[in-house]
């Protein structure tokens, strides 16, 4: 294990409240002497533990073998987008991601995304509307969709043959109502800060240096509410979200108890960082689902109370699963009532959902609330009410080291049987590989994927025309 | 003036940066040993006044004599919502307004919007997603669409004769291009608070309590970057937000010169509070205009900094106008370049909302940007980019005794003629009479305006069977 993993591993080891934690233990920072120490930021500013945010000055640096944003304590904010590529030119994808990572490195630490030379009859370098405002907590992470490798067979960029086979087209699952819209994509850019303007300018400035290479295909925004740094969060649906997360566990908790046998919390690195395995390349890179759940929060609080917890498996207040008395118990699958029926329910959400169920399958969650305003809905149960409705949910996350065996296998079972699936629809998202972090300042994201191939040119005057426009 | 009033005032005259203070100064505080005090909450909390927030355990009182949410601070985050009504029944909406009343009242206390009872087989009285979440300064603003009064010419509930006549149909602006699916309605509400979920978890309720008399017609979420207290915020163009704000300045700051005049900053109070001329019962009530306004950002950014000052008649980085050198120094509006054109343009943004231009109209801004992904623009103007775009900009509001000598008389000239339309289209809002706040714990909102007049009821059966489909 590297020292910078074992600086993250032990926030985690802290206890049970690490996604919400207070101040941010930066997974890859370079100080050794704050690894380790719980908050120093917060500490530094006078900040009570009560709060987590914001950590206007807290920085946490770009750099490093992994990607930040993953293991990085969940920050209140998120703005992510999915990019189309344009340019037929491997050597301009390399160049982006090249340009991208500089920018980022200068982003994440709070700058501007390129000096500003005051020339004041050429655009401004930055947009200039996080000017004051700190880096606060921002992690910039990128992805690579199958259309970096392969797009409608055609072999673009001449990357087709470092394909993971990971890197799955993802299955299309039951009851999935994707939006061409706002799914799928080449590239993609998630930034999470405590603030949404630092994250939104991130991705603006991103977007601006991509211009003739990748256009915006969808952007999500995101967030996460404030809560003291001892609760988990809860979610739209006001239950708590996120308990049994490796994030939130200390390896060793029992999480289940399914046919007598123990199921015990698993370790965030082995659940998210990818070994390599067929594509040297992307050891330390990790997979990224993306999925905007629509959640029909009208209908859900036309609920009983009982039967909400019924379709968790838990219960709505505390936490605590319906066989236990507090929000870390162990879930007892076994456990039956006086007519033999299982007290988590065969069709609930946490049995389905668990490590028991699915044959140890596990992802880190790292999913934000999102909130777009209202639309048009008809719905399917009494009183049928028809009008307009919240267009709010989840903009679920998770990082794994093989979708096959990770979020494929657990949503497979869930998407068919889910108590849930009733007040969720699934309504757009993506699959994106998470190549490996720069390793140092002198890297680039991307570079294991493109150095030492031989990347496919489109003819440069169709390049330059289109720059030159600008 | 009342001691609300001067405990509200009080904190203004600390300087400046009123607008972005750290910690809440209550303006309806009923601590009168706390009010006057700078940033009571932030102290006790170990809050450094670096950060404005969040202030999660800070709670900001509902009752007063003027509602809160307009001399408040301002808050990190909004969820604003319109409503129609959809009842004949005139008692329905009085009802309607005492139960928001006391709904609203608990709400920004921190409590769940009404006791959880625990009975399992009832769905919940609280949606539960803001359990374990502060007050984080909650405050909910309820406002009076026209057709609360008159619709289509009918009098729907008997207060067509209540109408003030400040409580104008908006003249349609040059340039408006409104959506009406975000524009107008019967009712409104707006929440603010340091936490998004907060905010959210406020309107939901709301709205869920107004089910079968009130539908939601259309909802707008905003946000106000963390600048540290002592900055004026930037918004999306990269540009100070709020310089002469009447809540920014100190009474008797001398905003601008002009033929050799001074100009001088107004009082909040008297720029927002309507003395109730034609209609004693508006009293201490108000007048919002809320504007979504749409910024072309990819354009704006392509935009030389030379021109982007010019539009706006400040300097990008320091707020400065262009005829001085520090953000607060006055607009000379008379100042001219060697050429004997002014230096602050003829069509600056800020020349045509000065008071010296609008022959004294005054507003309190209080101004959300927005962030609601992408959508198609066929660009007008070189390089004539078609594609997906920034839905993006800022959700404008302001507060005013009366909208005729206030935001109509700014906006009217604006609309014509300043720079800034070439980047920015609004797409949607409405005007709202706000009513007078509760008085103290035995009011409600719109009181002064529902006693005392004969409501024109529907037919009984029309009503309780709408509601019994619940």
């Amino acid at each position: 294990m590297s020292s910078n993993e074992s600086a993250s591993r032990r926030s985690f080891l802290k206890g049970a409240g690490g996604l919400a934690a207070a101040g941010a233990v930066c997974p890859f920072s370079g100080a050794s002497a704050a690894a380790g120490t719980a908050m120093p930021g917060a500490a530094a500013k006078g900040i009570t533990p009560e709060a987590r945010g914001p950590s206007r000055s807290e920085s946490v640096p770009f750099d490093g073998p992994f990607q930040a944003g993953i293991l990085t304590p969940l920050q209140n904010h998120t703005c992510f987008v999915a990019l189309d590529l344009e340019t037929e030119d491997g050597p301009a994808v390399k160049a982006l991601m090249q340009r991208w990572t500089e920018a980022a490195r200068r982003l994440c630490r709070g700058q501007t995304v390129a000096p500003l030379d005051g020339d004041p009859d050429k655009p401004p370098a930055d947009s200039g509307d996080a000017l004051g405002l700190g880096p606060a907590r921002l992690t910039i992470t990128f992805g690579f969709g199958a259309g970096l490798f392969e797009k409608n067979g055609v072999d673009r960029y001449g990357l087709k043959s470092r394909r993971p086979a990971a890197l799955i087209d993802l299955p299309r699952f039951n009851g999935d109502q994707l939006v061409p819209g706002n799914t799928g994509g080449d590239l993609s850019i998630q930034a999470c800060a405590d603030d949404p303007q630092v994250a939104f300018h991130a991705v603006r400035q991103l977007a601006r240096i991509a211009d003739g290479v990748a256009q915006l295909r969808w952007i999500q925004n995101g967030y996460n509410a404030q809560f003291a740094a001892k609760d988990t969060p809860r979610n739209l649906m006001g239950f708590k979200d996120g308990t049994q997360n490796p994030i939130s566990s200390r390896p060793g908790d029992v999480h289940a108890i399914c046919g007598g046998k123990k199921f015990y919390s698993g370790s965030p690195e082995k659940v998210v960082w990818a070994d390599g395995d067929d594509q040297g390349w992307m050891r330390n890179g990790s997979y990224m689902v993306a999925r905007r759940i629509r959640i029909f929060l009208e209908h859900w609080d036309r609920t009983a109370v009982s039967f909400q917890e019924e379709v968790f498996g838990r219960r709505k207040v505390s936490g605590a699963p319906l066989t236990g008395k507090s929000e870390f118990d162990p879930l007892d699958l076994d456990a039956t009532d006086k007519d033999g029926n299982p007290i988590i329910g065969e069709n609930s959400h946490v049995r389905l959902g668990s490590a028991a169920t699915t044959g140890g399958a596990e992802i880190l969650r790292r999913a934000y609330s999102y909130n777009d305003g209202l639309n048009f809905v008809a719905e399917r149960w009494p009183p049928w009410h028809q009008g307009l409705e919240y267009d709010a949910g989840l903009f679920f996350i998770c990082y794994q080291r093989d979708p096959r065996s990770g979020f494929v296998r657990i949503y497979d079972g869930m998407s068919k049987l889910d108590l849930l699936n009733q007040y969720a629809t699934h309504v757009g998202g993506g699959l994106f590989l998470i190549p490996p972090g720069t390793g140092g300042p002198g890297g680039y994201i991307g570079q294991s994927l493109f150095e030492g191939v031989a990347l496919r040119a489109a003819p440069a005057t169709n390049l330059s025309k289109k720059s030159a426009a600008y």
